[in-house]
């Protein structure tokens, strides 16, 4: 069954193998009238690019984006936007060795047991080249969000056990540096310590933090498709993210009800919150305060090691993956999570333009 | 926009308010042929009950469930069961006073920003009896899953800070302890916590675990519906929970690849894995092994003491909530997260016997 | 899987069999702030009611809604809207000797190889009493709509051979008429050709037609979810529908292209057309003209004379279906049309206030 | 909001303009293991494709299509299948003019109200040339159905007053005849008419009939989603198409129930019926007999004559549409029908595998 189209009123279908001809995307149902040209996209494709760092893979992914369809005069259409990404520098040849066993950490025996057999080229479908496709389509929900004084900012939060100090925090500097961490410093130790583990062959995982600020409150459905439900699935259906958090997350299981408790002030006849350990999010509507998410990302599963494992005939096997590998994949993943955030906080606010039957009726009175 | 319905292949409509005449759900593409009473829902229900213990609201609410449709001569139609359950001891004058303010901690402002207004008894829909619904569909998920050898078992894992031993694990302690601790040392001591918060005007949080064994290896699909994306979003959709993990969660942020992939191993034909850091999980896809997810719920936050907070007409007020609250919802949460895991899986089996086209000629074949 | 839920904004779950319990439906996503009250919708349930005429079967029906959930002080609360009739007056009885056999014309040998076996009593889910949740839905649309100036109009076209006299037309006539006839004269025609019909063991069919004034153009989506496809859709899903056509429908297919387009003008700066042989839908969407859609309804498949059938076993059998039947169903299923286009049109306004980026900038401004 | 994605269990995201670079599809949720070369799909688009007959555009539309996804090894991978065809012989000049002005019979006036503007170059995404993403997803379930011994063969069976002869029905034959009718000298008098028509500067309409056989009784989901339903909501999808009949169609309204009525019997053990005035399809399910449904198109709305209209300035206008266009759009609609009914049966089949709960257990217990 499908399982690759997300979004209710923006529907996003995505598309591609990691050595496939291409990746791409369909975004169906995004609003007319935007202007939108490839570079807007191509800036954060390059976000999510191997570069030239330690940091991530050797390996060269121009990844360079195409408008197919769904823009016309430099303005969304309201017709299906298609985007395409070519594969140029994919080499087979590295992965064939991997079709006869399962490599763990990774989805090889999954595909194997559901389909009966699997495109092993790099991973086929279950690669992170998966992303691309995510990441085109958000970047159009980033734009329009801007629009309206949304902010959607994504960063490394940490990396192993380095973490940031939030009193050095600047967003701008999350895109510049080699770890997507928002502080220097941070960055400083952490590729010290991603150096060290692709010394010893072994990976890294890590924290992607995002906060999403100028969302009204209000913003989410009742009950299941509550904004902290879906941006929990948008967010775990990234691969290697195995925890999601909203707001204090984990630490509130030990919290008190008096300290969890934000209290509501109003100041200047602006009603805010005094604190804001629910991360901006109540009963599953937005509360009108920052919205924050994490991510709790995975070490790298493919390693230059030798492991155990088993071969496609039940045999216990030892292996040793091939191929260039990210020794860490959270600064990569960064712009992942931040546009899969814009894509649900998006879907959302358009779900909720038709909250009341005065915001109907107010509308096509206006016309 | 519609929220309050969930599932691909069987789809569950939930309705209904703390203090309205009912609450129910309608639980449309549910196979048909299985057998299936009001008690089989009943025992499910009982366990979300608030008891006579003190870690729960001295509010007396019986919950009986009745059967409208879909089930004919004891078995189930295959056409949508509707299943109600009437509120009988609500007393919205308890509640009148909340109708002016804003409770910290819950969605009371949210609903009042995105609907221009609001049920406030109780919470209207937002109040943890919306849960009734998702339970009892649920049930009947559990009920088929067994039939195929699939159990799935939630508890409290810890309250505050009071965690279980898990030398001490006993599934069919968490049906009896007051916690739903399965472990009845833990469970005394939880208990003395919760009676010391409760005194003190405040609440407690904790955390909810589930297992599922039996699950065959490739349920999930691909990308944005994935398995641990679907049941994040399925946990995380019930109120007071702030962060869901799979399997290691958390921690793997800040472990490295050698120790965090399972190795697979094949021990007398069969193939498994020498740990379980994934949960369960890997790529998006069931992989053989016991799934495991956790919950993190907040506490309470209504709570017996002095909060501020603002009214609706955005002045500065203090307010005390009243009413009958639970110092702690974990252990009534607790069936709720194993009823909405069952559905989620369920669901995805069903999406996953169409994943071949061998599958598809196959079933038509056989007739 | 699930059939029984319709609407992509505004979702409603249909239950309920012919002799269950009650029947009912969950609307989930309706808009907050509309003043309801059951009488509102119990109007149109009492227009699919059966009567005292010759024109329906003399069963009583009283079919009482209830609101269950969704209204609060007499407003809609955004939340889902339960809404339930009992069954009070059928006799499982008179239907025991169908389960045996399969009735011409009628879904029984479906139900039975789809599910194994059926509720045989009155029809079961695939009984004409499905339609009150559907009504019942609808009306609520209903409401809304008028208050934004459209009208949805269903009456009765024809009924076997005899035709209402546009000249004649009168759409509250309609609302008296036991035939749903907009015209009294041609009402009286073919009360007289139902008591023959009647006398002689047989049935009759008809045509539905509804005119749907007051949207505005462009509503609908591009390719599959155009206006037509989904007004067809929700038409076609009444039980003895056999036939759907969109303004001159059949008669297009031997028209000349300078015949069939409908001329634009400009009459005192309003858009309109000079012809209306598109029904008021053009490429799928609204093109600002009345829509006007018909329903091509089958004799009712109960009929009191002989028929030859199998039964269950596989034999050959002659059959008499006994019970009390509508000699034709067109009368009733009037409500049943104009609730479903309602619905449907709805529903694609919701959708359609999204289709501009400045739409939803707009929205969000003026907040 | 999306609109141009269809299908529950197989989903189908259709993309590109008239005009734009390319055209195309992504089909996700289709089951892995069927071969599947770029040929089989290219069989079904040359039958789209403009002919050197008198019956089609003198335009030349290469058409070829690309496999970028979802296929390894000549095998599907279960992942999304993404499906390209490049526009090449496009000439956007032909359609300048057009852009100030609203053709009659279009849906340029409902896009411009809808959007604020409008790809105008060839009719922009409602231009017939959508198409092409539908009819290269259906080859792949008409293969796929063929494989279970399920046939759908859709043919013209009329142009303008030109009807076939059902005694001259050759299936083969409405491959070859540039009207796609099974009977050749039908097609002969039909091209006569065609050729008329076009020197009148005039077009035509007709019906197309598509007929499936081998589907199981019980494929289709109650209520809302009936395999009528379905079928007609695809169908009338077709640009043109005005109205959808199945099996006896319009002609029921004026049948009796004792004619209608289709007598079941058991003939060697088989369960058949005497007639088949159904269509196949009772109560929404299939009923085991051959499945028909007709289409009916109008005639192509473009036409060299002059035309009264309205500029996008609201100014009465008199036009003359530029372009090569199909005097009739019958012939190439043809393989749209049969694909678009082959996508609806074979979607509803995968939903049916799940309809008892004996078939998920069993499915489950083989492995």
């Amino acid at each position: 069954m499908s399982g690759s189209i997300t979004g209710k009123n923006i529907k996003v279908s995505t598309w591609g193998e990691s050595h496939g001809k291409a990746l791409g995307c369909v975004i169906d149902g995004f609003p007319a009238g935007m202007d939108l040209t490839e570079e807007d996209i191509q800036n954060f494709l390059d976000r999510r690019k191997p570069g030239q760092t330690d940091a991530s893979t050797p390996r060269k992914e121009d990844d360079i984006v195409e408008i197919l369809s769904g823009v016309f005069n430099g303005k969304t259409t309201g017709t299906p936007i298609s985007l395409m990404v070519k594969n140029t520098s994919q080499k087979s040849a590295d992965y064939k060795e991997i079709a006869s066993y399962y490599r763990p950490g990774h989805a090889d025996y999954g595909y194997d047991q559901k389909y009966g057999f699997r495109d092993y080229r790099g991973g086929g479908r279950s690669s992170g080249r998966e992303t691309i496709g995510r990441v085109a389509a958000g970047a159009l929900c980033i734009k329009l969000l801007e629009k309206m004084g949304i902010k959607v900012c994504a960063y490394t939060k940490s990396i192993g056990d380095v973490e940031i100090d939030y009193s050095k925090f600047d967003p701008a500097t999350r895109l510049i540096t080699p770890t997507a961490m928002p502080d220097e410093e941070a960055d400083k130790r952490a590729m010290d310590l991603i150096r060290a583990a692709k010394e010893a062959k072994d990976s890294l995982g890590g924290v992607i933090e995002c906060r999403i600020t100028g969302v009204p409150a209000g913003i989410g459905e009742p009950v299941f498709d509550k904004l902290d439900a879906l941006l929990s699935s948008a967010v775990m259906s990234i691969g290697a993210v195995k925890a999601v958090e909203i707001g204090d997350g984990v630490a509130v299981s030990r919290m008190k009800g008096s300290v969890n408790n934000d209290a509501f002030e109003a100041v200047a006849q602006r009603i805010s919150k005094k604190t804001n350990h629910s991360g901006g999010i109540l009963g599953g509507l937005s509360d009108g305060s920052e919205i924050i998410i994490r991510a709790h990302v995975k070490p790298t599963p493919s390693i230059a090691s030798t492991q155990e494992s088993i071969n496609n005939q039940g045999a216990n096997v030892e292996i040793n993956v091939k191929g260039r590998h990210d020794p860490v994949v959270v600064p990569r993943a960064v712009v992942v999570v931040e546009t899969m955030c814009a894509l649900t906080v998006l879907d959302l606010m358009i779900s909720n333009m038709s909250a009341t039957a005065d915001a109907i009726t107010d509308f096509y009175k206006k016309r």
